[in-house]
């Protein structure tokens, strides 16, 4: 596999990348960003993965989110893949509604037409990406996951189905029971059909309340978030967190909103507590 | 003058807006974005002039620089206004040349045909602006300025030219002598005509060899700044500075470029320094 380095600009001392590869995965070439730390030119350093939400490219959370400060003290590399498949050829809803389709791949792996050929975020984030990441950057395998929103519904999925990849997991917003709000049926529905059994293996409460490896986990909410009573429901995921006693750390924030300013407002609470599991 | 607040949001514990207002000075409605750090909840706090550079509006700094973090920690608040009048009627380059017209105000009182009756950015950015600022948030009378290319030549023009209005002014990358430059050459000819005179009025490094009274100066340059020896000209700054013992202190940096991950790297140490001078 090869990669091509579209841009790179010095930041905090370290490296911002932007680059292209072909996915064996995903069937189409894929671009990501990715911040090297100045402690990756010296030797090996962790890598947090963060997932955007819907619309999001792999450029909204480096450029708003102003992470490169903390990960350049911290030592800590920065991997922030896109939220779907791209391209020629590559699917997108019919009406190009923004929670379906190109920027909302959900981190699933499609079974339905006509998602299946390239809908594979599900494979891509948790194996393709870090294998390609391991073998061509300065970085160790020690691995956290974090994103906003359908990234945090991501984050936290990827992180219970794979315990042992995984040193932490943090979301902020996340949707955290998608299987039972509209922008979760909507995409359940079409990338994986009927089938509720595959819906509940992508579904972070569903998962957590049956957790035994547990990843500890934080999770960040603003109580002024749009989306919090019909989409997010962090009460699914408190609830789950008791019934399996899960070492889930929930905050609620007031009058925070489901922005990229609520993100930077807490992102650091975020790498020192990935930093501290490493 | 009424305002409109189109947008409220939290951040670092202080208030992110965005505000529309009728320009008197302008001939049209303008927008700007403030950021409230949380100590002007209980008391004025002083205020910080963010100009910025070509092709931006309000909200590039706002969402990419990182400020809040350090204005919510030092107590100052941010406004940053557009680079140009806006609008119906507000003519632009007749090839919507990326450096002249919208988005390209160049922060001068325009003399010339048909750029007169709306482009007057520096009486907007001295006057209207800051009497509107004073007049509606809980600000003190304490200002300083601070910009990026475009908006640094701005920056540092202003506060050369109304040294009583500013306590501090610093700047990233700034076109430091329009006059001998492709970018200040091409807009001061179309703002200001061939009347050399008025053009010096507007140059940073003509106005620094001559100054009297100082206002501290800091300057941020990257050393891989594609715009550095053909539009920037640090060198003419630092002559001017050398002419008339001014207090510039002019930072070179390795590697680092004309981008906003520049400015985030750096932005922490320009609000320390303006902090210093309130």
């Amino acid at each position: 596999m090869t990669l091509q380095t579209i841009n790179t600009t010095k930041a905090f001392g370290g490296e911002q990348r932007q680059v292209r590869h072909g996915s064996a995965v995903l069937n189409c070439d894929m671009r990501f960003s990715v911040f090297l730390p100045p402690q990756a030119l010296r030797s090996k350093v962790p890598v947090l993965y963060w997932l955007s939400g819907l619309t999001c490219t792999d450029e909204n959370f480096m450029q708003k989110a102003g992470v490169q400060r903390i990960a350049a003290e911290l030592g800590i590399a920065i991997v922030a893949p896109d939220t779907s498949p791209r391209g020629e050829g590559v699917p997108d809803d019919e009406n190009q509604a923004y929670d379906l389709g190109l920027g909302a791949g959900f981190y699933v792996n499609a079974t339905q037409t006509p998602w299946s050929k390239h809908y594979q975020m599900y494979d891509y984030i948790v194996s393709e990406l870090p294998e390609l990441i391991e073998a061509h950057f300065p970085v160790s395998a020690k691995r956290a996951i974090s994103g906003h929103s359908m990234g945090g519904h991501g984050a936290l999925m990827i992180a219970l189905r794979n315990p042992k990849r995984y040193s932490s997991v943090s979301a902020f917003s996340p949707i955290c029971n998608p299987s039972d709000c509209p922008w979760g049926q909507k995409a359940f529905m079409a990338y994986l059909g009927e089938n509720k059994a595959a819906w509940a293996e992508y579904d972070a409460s569903q998962l957590m309340s049956k957790a035994t490896e547990l990843v500890p986990a934080l999770v960040d909410q603003g109580l002024e978030d749009d989306f919090l009573a019909r989409e997010l429901k962090p009460e699914s995921l408190i609830e789950s967190a008791n019934m399996s006693d899960y070492p889930l750390t929930m905050r609620q924030h007031e009058g925070y909103d489901h922005s990229y300013y609520f993100i930077a407002s807490f992102i650091e609470s975020h790498l020192r507590f990935h930093n501290d599991m490493f």
